[in-house]
């Protein structure tokens, strides 16, 4: 792109490479970043450094966090005998979300995918088998996301920590409040009929 | 959000002003902007810092430039008897991209819209007339959105050039190429029927 400034096919450049903007959503956030109060566009900018330079992984459960351990493991209102197990940070905002768990998380970090290359040793699977040795959980619970490679997670996970005195539970699954019967997948349907609840 | 790290709600907050990015999009964005390279998420900072710093407006045609004049402006193999009128950079960019216009350009800054409280006085519209009356321009080309407002702006503009020695002419409208004639809507068939050329 030769026929506008230099620094515009840059940033084009750069915001093309985000997951899911195409080129044509690149220039037009481009030309959006352009547009606004300089305070907001710099804003954004102050937003990537800040995070890539103040954020790391809590050093109890791995989330993200701005100290040593992340809000919630350092929070003392948590319960410590419930832990829940996640994929990704973005996982346990969702469960966050609900303020349904008050205990603490641990997040793996990916999930086993041998296609991808992604064996156990990738994960935080050691020093969650340490936590749960060293620490006085009554409860794990596997909320990995219920596809093949996160099924297969929760399972090589429970087996790890069969050993331990703990409970391991996995989450509910059947149909999603909100939906149609009409339109769940077979899947779906099974989850629902197999694991029925009494009225 | 008080369940992740400060700056990671920052940033998923100033992602989420991003025009068609929802609070999702976001979330997803700043994850990989955490996940990619330092080199890669600086990048991209680094690059809405310049583009605020060293992009301005051509001083002749209001083309984004990283100098006092723009690339094609400065350029002396352009033809300076013909000028092309667009609404945004944006639009001077996907007509550069065919290379058929080989003249100089326009950049409105905009299209008259009364709706949104955009008059004459808003756009680049003096000095495209001073342009006009010092230049020797033999073709004026419009080069607005087909849309009500851009049609407009066109009706607008070429009112205020009539008294110059210019012959005003507008793109071709009529079927896309590559298009399917089932599908095309009735106004771009009454177009490609007015304007209908010789074999």
């Amino acid at each position: 792109m030769s026929n506008h400034a230099g620094a515009v096919s840059e940033l084009v450049e750069q915001l093309g490479r985000l997951p899911g903007i195409g080129r044509k959503s690149a220039e037009r956030l481009a030309f959006h970043l352009l547009r606004v109060s300089e305070h907001e566009a710099l804003g954004l900018a102050d937003a990537i450094r800040r995070v890539r330079k103040d954020v790391r992984y809590c050093s109890a459960c791995f989330n993200l966090s701005e100290s040593e351990l992340c809000t919630i493991c350092a929070d003392p209102s948590r319960d410590r005998t419930r832990l829940c197990i996640v994929e990704q940070p973005r996982d346990l905002m969702s469960l966050e979300q609900s303020s349904v768990f008050r205990g603490v998380y641990h997040v793996l970090l990916g999930r086993i995918a041998p296609l991808d290359g992604i064996g156990p040793d990738q994960l935080t699977i050691d020093p969650l088998v340490e936590r749960v040795r060293k620490g006085k959980f009554v409860e794990v619970i596997m909320a990995t996301n219920p596809t093949v490679e996160g099924d297969g997670t929760s399972l090589y996970i429970s087996n790890l920590l069969s050993e331990y005195p703990v409970e391991i539970t996995r989450l509910a699954r059947g149909i999603t409040a909100g939906s149609v019967l009409e339109y769940a997948n077979r899947e779906m349907i099974a989850d629902a009929l197999t694991g029925r609840q009494k009225l």
